[in-house]
């Protein structure tokens, strides 16, 4: 039951139904949709994913925000956003998702899924020249949690790995990169692109046609891939269309796009050279959430720090 | 350069065309496609896969043969097949392609690649419910070199991994059965069936209608799955068809087929469930498997002992 001497949660979301969150967390605490009148005092901590507009300033006792995705270029999208602590999800099953993910995209484009596919629809039995994965560098980019998770599992699949990053974090393993000066040696080297940065002002359209341009081409598979299962607004979408048309990428997996829902006239939808999914890379489930978002709740009235929380100058 | 001193290896193929193995085996020792005469004590080792009728049977000095693939049931259905030793491919590249090929495979069933391939044409935005790994359990059917190899990736990307073999091979991990009397234990503990089995006489049509039909359909996957990587001779190819056509399979991933290349009029070709690459899994390759081929040959002549013998009892 939820203790009504607890502060109360804001549960501020658009773009799905937040109804399961909203049992899940109301089990412990009172949690309300919209805040009441011009300042709401009794609403303590808000739990949002693109919350609707104006509701985060009208909160004069908030002591933090919990971000519902791993992402939170939403929040700061917000011009009201208070300056209070922004807590991120660092979520086991978010970081097993994601590397499923990206073992299944790698696989599938080094292991020639669509040629298959094509293949069996001609009826046509034959064998083409196949690369080992060792021969196959799968270049990370963005290098936090997800990125070095997902590392460790293609490491193990027996790929060459590396790692880019802002500030070039490295791994066993792993050859790694780290600024915009180490970033053209990154794409050289790489003949798989997995794309996990966050989104900020630096890399909003960083994966733009020159950068995708820089790849390594004449490799092992045939050409060079984009995985990008970050941001949709960190690519152009029509860069990558251009880059698939004129040979620059041989196929593309993409889970995210610059405005979600891909549009209807969207050329991605019919390029026959893209995997698309509906941002649905890692979903972020409640019911394994919100136990560790309440968890932190009671610690914070406790006085204990909070963890896991943005840093609001690197926006992420 | 070939050395004339050293015994002739026959080199013995139909399918494909040996050239490059003819070429590379040609660097170290003699080499010729067809015995001389009713009976050519020049060969002293044959290299072989699916070889012509009567070859082997007209060598009288012949001292080991090499199967070029991992299976060796091509041999024993040659009634002229010596009493020599039989040497089979156990290669790290091989075990590197198969377990490439069942990590992608298991990953694509998994995480609904065809759901997505077919809401793409339909430019439908929808995201189903997804397990994640470890709720979900796969089956390896023979576990030998290949089958463990495997199931050590599918362990480090989070599945829930069974195994079973005729003798109850175990291993750190996994949850293994053996023989007969645990095969309908591990089959109804098994949502995704992953089948590297050899092929002899008690596993020849082994993976028919009854056996599908004991899977767990009722799983977190909506549905059970086969992928057979072994040999097509395993599976009858209809039942396979059926239990997809009355639900008992949700999909399948063959890379093997009971006539190969799967005949034109197979239904397999055109049924929307079934994922087909043609006995491409693992690629035997001259250049990494003619050099230790060449060495145990040598080895031999100087009296030494041949490792990875065939057990002719068992048939593998």
């Amino acid at each position: 039951m939820s203790d009504p001497n607890k502060g109360r949660i804001l549960l501020s979301v658009t773009g799905f139904n937040p109804q399961r969150w909203h049992e899940l967390l109301s089990a412990r605490r009172p949690v309300t949709l919209e805040p009441e009148g011009e300042a709401d005092p009794s609403i303590e901590y808000a739990v949002v994913w693109k919350q609707k507009p104006n509701v985060l300033a009208r909160l004069p006792n908030l002591k933090a925000v919990f971000s519902i995705g791993a992402g939170v270029d939403h929040l700061f999208a917000d011009p009201g956003l208070p300056d209070v602590p922004i807590v991120r999800v660092v979520a086991d099953h978010l970081t097993q998702y994601m590397t499923e993910y990206v073992c299944w995209r790698v696989l599938d484009h080094h292991r020639q899924g669509r040629l298959y596919r094509d293949q069996k629809k001609r009826k046509v039995w034959h064998e083409p020249p196949q690369a080992p994965a060792g021969t196959v560098s799968v270049g990370i980019m963005g290098f936090g949690n997800l990125g070095r998770a997902a590392a460790a599992a293609l490491l193990a699949l027996g790929y060459s790995v590396k790692g880019w990053s802002r500030t070039g974090t490295t791994m066993d393993g792993v050859e790694t990169f780290g600024g915009t000066e180490g970033l053209d040696a990154f794409l050289a080297a790489t003949d798989i692109l997995v794309v996990l940065l966050p989104l900020t002002p630096a890399t909003t359209g960083i994966i733009d046609f020159d950068l995708l341009a820089k790849l390594r081409r004449d490799n092992a598979i045939g050409g060079a891939v984009l995985i990008n299962a970050g941001r949709g607004r960190l690519q152009k979408d029509a860069d990558i269309v251009r880059a698939l048309d004129e040979g620059v990428l041989r196929e593309a997996s993409l889970d995210v796009f610059e405005t979600e829902p891909l549009p209807l006239d969207s050329p991605v939808w019919t390029h026959e050279k893209v995997f698309v999914t509906p941002h649905a890379a890692a979903t972020s489930d409640p019911a394994h959430l919100t136990g560790p978002m309440l968890d932190q709740m009671d610690a914070c009235d406790r006085g204990e720090a909070l963890h896991s929380l943005v840093d609001r100058e690197a926006g992420y």
